[in-house]
């Protein structure tokens, strides 16, 4: 089993777990359970299904440390069992992704993700429990509305979840465990308030900002996150720490950039968002900001943040955000990070495994490979 | 002292408590941390100024379990000492409680809390630090969006924090302590979308089900959770929690029915809130449930959520309200959760102790005889 087809092959523990977890949910036995039922249904009908990146490079990252000393053989990493706890930290790691993407889903007025209504407008297309009073007129505006508090409450309530399993790990572990999330969480909230920020007009759009934000919003929590919590778990020597940490900037910052690239230039169809949607929405990316410095972009800008941009339009605005060097430049900046990547891993004094270096390359060439 | 005054005489210890954990999030030295600082600030000039009534019962709670024996002379809990872990807890059940309010604030479209504009608005007047984009048309809604995102993701970091110390509690109390909050958590959610479901008309709003709503809403959280942490944090007796549950109820109920005729025949100027809010909002309440059943019924229910009503034509709907007897009948309500108290504590089998007794009704009193 290599290092690609080991990240890969945890899916099945991983989802069979998030069931668990959602299933204890619907079964509450309390009073209250009853009311919470069909949401957690719905929240799990929707939280289940996506690529489990993060709970994978958990997993996978807890396996590689694990594996007797530095120079371990890679077999060792073959087939590995993990604790129950151990499970449970990685689907919490999907549980919090959930817990953002809801709330993401909420402040950018979103109804689809994956390439299907997202949670919001699945509660939006739920029947009153007083057929009259669906038929009243603002009865649709007043269901998007319960449908979206629905949405942010369930992500306060994911959030919560994550704390109380991470709570419940080993005593020697625990409070650094704690302390990581509390950090990611933070600079997560740091990070998407800045991406409001820039939507919003209350942030200049430049190429520094956009490069934090994307850092702040996405890397920590999806990719530091996992690989320190491994380390923690797996009791891996403490100095390992920080070096995980860079490696999870370079490796979510590639991820970010390569998520930009999709949307703008990638196949719908593969990558499940809506065609065009950063374009649509105005999102300020580094496809934008590099764009934005061009003489080209008195072109662009018209289609920019355009709602309602016919597909044609999108792919004028497409074909120019290419021919403007943008595309260019973003895969330079992706190239630079996994440089940096390969630079850090090599260095003797980062201490990196080697099963470990193994993992880090797989989920490098996962990256770069993918269409979604 | 008696059990009034020591429920009323920690709030200074609880404010410096609650100063230090908003300081140490304001002085983060993390790289993140000047993004997120003057969202710090402005939470903590909000979050500080309230009664503390939840972090007041739960340390008059702890006081009154540590007097020596159930029949313990009351002098023994005058001055008394709190350990940093329990101030921080109960710093946190206010945090707890700012978190829900701002996510409330949040659905309501609410800008003003306790007589003063509230964070959203605090917000929403902040400049942009680009002053040119500031005088866009579309600016205000833009600065209105940005700031009710601030208050969700600030709410759900509260929530986040109050779980980072329950999680940090002795080691013996910190399962019970956690499975507490769970359950407090989840149940104010499931009330939450109650409240939510109501207003927008996807539950019908009869009596059992608004009574259901404020237990679930306010009474578990602000009253059960804080009685119930401070046995577990005492080591008081495991049979005493489910007689703290039920008196939480009790008191939570009498404390919901009491602010929903303060809002409607109380004086603004002291209870802080706009008059008449929820009149204006078509507030499912028990005044309302109980009006609706009566013939005069038809004469209120023009004002009834008129979000511009004039103040005169609300005075009118609050004649009409106790003249229909709802007033009568709501105070009936009250008095009947306050009977079912007393007889509870009074109960041999419930095992109160004298100086908790002596606490709960402190606490009742403040609360048959506030006006805010």
């Amino acid at each position: 089993m290599n290092a690609l087809s080991l990240i890969q092959g945890t899916s099945g523990q991983i989802e069979r777990e998030l069931h668990s977890i959602f299933d204890a949910k619907i079964a509450r036995p309390s009073a209250h359970g009853a009311d919470l039922r069909f949401l957690w249904e719905a929240t799990a009908s929707r939280a289940v299904g996506g690529k489990l990146l993060r709970p994978r490079l958990f997993l996978s990252t807890v396996a590689a440390l694990r594996a007797p000393s530095a120079g371990g053989a890679p077999e060792t990493v073959e087939r590995p069992e993990f604790s129950p706890s151990e499970l449970r930290v990685a689907a919490s790691l999907e549980l919090l992704h959930f817990g953002f993407l809801l709330h993401d889903d909420v402040i950018d007025d979103d109804l689809s993700r994956r390439g299907r209504p997202n949670l919001i407008a699945l509660l939006a297309a739920t029947r009153s429990t007083e057929p009259a009073r669906d038929e009243e007129s603002g009865s649709r505006a007043r269901r998007l509305h319960w449908a979206q508090s629905c949405a942010m409450l369930m992500g306060s309530l994911l959030i919560a979840e994550v704390h109380q399993i991470f709570a419940a790990v080993d005593a020697d572990a625990r409070s650094d465990a704690l302390a990581l999330l509390d950090h990611a969480i933070s600079e997560s909230v740091a990070g998407e308030l800045m991406d409001v920020g820039l939507s919003d007009g209350m942030l200049g759009a430049d190429l520094p900002t956009i490069i934090r934000m994307s850092e702040y919003k996405t890397a920590t929590y999806s990719f530091g996150l996992p690989l320190q919590t491994a380390a923690v778990l797996a009791g891996a020597p403490a100095e390992l720490g920080p070096s995980l940490g860079r490696a999870g900037r370079h490796l979510g910052l590639a991820f970010q950039l390569q998520d930009d690239l999709l949307s703008m230039f990638g196949d719908p169809a593969r990558h499940g968002k809506d065609a065009f949607s950063d374009l649509r929405e105005g999102k300020e990316t580094a496809l934008i900001a590099y764009a934005r410095t061009t003489t080209t972009w008195r072109h662009i800008e018209p289609w920019f943040g355009v709602g309602d941009l016919r597909a044609a339009d999108a792919r004028t605005a497409s074909t120019l955000l290419e021919a403007c060097g943008a595309r260019t430049f973003v895969e330079g900046l992706i190239a630079e990070q996994l440089t940096a990547l390969d630079e850090l891993t090599a260095r003797h004094d980062a201490a990196f495994p080697v099963p470990l270096v193994r993992v880090l390359d797989g989920l490098r060439d996962e990256l770069v490979g993918r269409a979604a």
